[in-house]
């Protein structure tokens, strides 16, 4: 199979990633696996630019988002949840399934979240205990300045930051520490060259303190079961080791290629998307300003059926790309470019996408 | 590596099984995937012998089990929870997390739980909301006769029977639908053949009722997720696809082979287990007619020192067997004989035991 799969995640792994895949089952509470975990620790921190706490977690990016909110929070705990698509909308839904008092500040979409808006929005919410931020929405492609909006926040108040950076984080600056950021989920289908099924989260100081007085309901998802098995090198529950193999030789992999590398090679990327699709005619979504480095939509022309497009691509070039989500359907596709992602995947994908718009005309 | 894995899961995958693992990635919202989820759904029902539903989730067994306790019970929900080891209290552990009030009734470790003392814990126990099972306990290696039990419940209260499979189901016999079970929980990695990653419930209409009432907060864990994805044949987070696959073929094997020739299969392996022990002049930590299909837990004689047995097997033989947990730290082994376990598996792993106990006298 040599599907050039170009959705926002998951992605094509690596050759020697997705053979690591393959790799037979070892006992979860032996050495070997002692070393697997406590390497993919280490590394992951180093990408995160954290010496904080990181956890793997075996579910999807959800899972890791429903983490950071159940850890830290306590029903009827105010809330500011800013969302810039799908997935921020989602942040909000998990607070508040849980029982927390959620104010909800929406851009349009295509928009990025202005550090005004949230800064006004804040100040009408006394007692906020924390702020839930995407900082990449794979729905819209639009990625949010997290340091500038993590800026306004911290000087302005006390809530913590809950940040989804599942879709950015190894593929766009991120600095947990530096931007005082406090629990930060991804997963490991997204930039990290890995299969799904790893949620990750990393847990600040203010977040631990945090979890002492919260009292959402927690069992599998609650971060000190983490730690205290973390200590003896072991996970608490099961973890889904095919996923754990590839995820920890990617993160090697790109610890040794270095953070700064990694990022500025999925801005190559980012923006050779960009190009090609303007090259071919066609529109971005969003304003270069705001576009993601690791996923570009891309508007469907009119009188174009962009669900045949996609079907055309897939079944007779061999070549995945996604449409819209929701009320983007139809109005949208989205290409994905993020994790190992070589200049020729996008080069074959707008070539496909080319002819087949030129086919179906 | 050919490492002879015979702790209580994850177990060795089959060579076809463990070569699925490292298939390439797919879009999991593509028409590709959707066949394998169908097809999963549709032999697993067949295996757990149910017209119900049945869900796979990106998590451990523990998240299954989380998972049928959120979805039926609202906090302050009377819960009898039954423990028949550490995997038991985990089960009323989790409930008491989200806010059930639980009573405990515990056995002496190695004995199953009788269906007299549960008829009378919960006629104690006014509108008792659900009884929590253990199938098979790993850490007793004790197995309850969970018709028996569920016969006794159904005939003397209202309460939902949530049962933990999550190490006997596709191992032991276990008709969900014929014992009147309501929310069972298994997971992959045990005796179904496959890697550890995916969650499975199986739910039944009673509990689709109880569904409807709940107030537990839910989220990742939300069946009414489940179930609205997988009416397009899709997940509604994104699944752990390494595992998935694998998982596909081992049902499609299993459903072939047939569930009745599956359980005896299980069935003569524990047989040959048991015999194999107590022909190397090894007592069994529990009574034959309480004996897991699944897993074998054998008294580590006195003076022996269990630790330095279980890792001279390992480094020096390659064979892995598990020591006890908690109280039992010490004083038992655990072999596991679930999934892919062949005749030689067992001979091999008896031998190794012999031959180490013999050096290290």
């Amino acid at each position: 199979m040599s599907l050039n799969l170009r959705i926002p995640g998951p992605m094509p792994l690596p050759p020697d990633v997705l053979e690591a895949t393959g790799r037979p089952m070892i006992n979860h509470r032996g050495p070997e696996f002692a070393e697997i975990i406590n390497r993919m620790t280490r590394n992951m921190k180093t990408l995160l630019e954290t010496s904080g706490d990181v956890y793997f977690m075996t579910s999807s990016g959800t899972g890791a988002m429903e983490t950071a909110i159940v850890n830290v929070l306590s029903p009827g705990d105010a809330v500011l949840s800013v969302s810039i698509g799908v997935f921020g909308d989602r942040f909000g839904d998990i607070a508040e399934t849980y029982g927390a008092e959620v104010t909800r500040l929406k851009t349009e979409l295509g928009e990025a979240a202005e550090p005004k808006a949230v800064s006004e929005a804040l100040s009408g919410i006394p007692d906020c205990k924390a702020v839930l931020l995407t900082h990449n929405d794979t729905s819209t492609a639009v990625q949010n300045d997290i340091a500038a909006l993590s800026e306004v926040i911290r000087s302005e108040s006390k809530a913590l930051i809950l940040v989804d950076a599942v879709s950015s984080a190894g593929g766009s600056p991120l600095a947990v520490d530096a931007w005082g950021l406090d629990m930060v989920a991804t997963a490991s289908q997204k930039a990290w060259m890995a299969g799904p099924g790893i949620g990750i989260i990393a847990v600040s100081k203010r977040a631990w303190a945090a979890h002492e007085t919260s009292t959402m309901p927690k069992f599998y998802f609650d971060i000190a079961q983490y730690q205290k098995f973390l200590d003896i090198g072991q996970p608490p529950f099961t973890p889904a080791l095919s996923t754990i193999y590839g995820l920890d030789l990617a993160l090697q992999q790109l610890a040794d290629e270095g953070i700064e590398n990694v990022i500025s090679r999925h801005a190559e990327r980012a923006e050779q998307t960009r190009r090609g699709v303007q090259r071919i005619g066609l529109e971005l979504f969003c304003d270069v300003s705001v576009a993601s480095d690791t996923v570009t939509a891309i508007k469907v022309p009119d009188g174009v059926d962009a669900k045949a497009v996609v079907a055309r691509m897939r079944d007779e070039y061999e070549v995945e790309i996604s449409g819209g989500q929701g009320p983007l359907a139809g109005k949208i596709w989205r290409i994905g470019h993020m994790g190992w992602c070589e200049p020729e995947h996008i080069d074959d994908c707008i070539d496909v996408l080319e002819k087949v718009l030129a086919e179906l005309k």
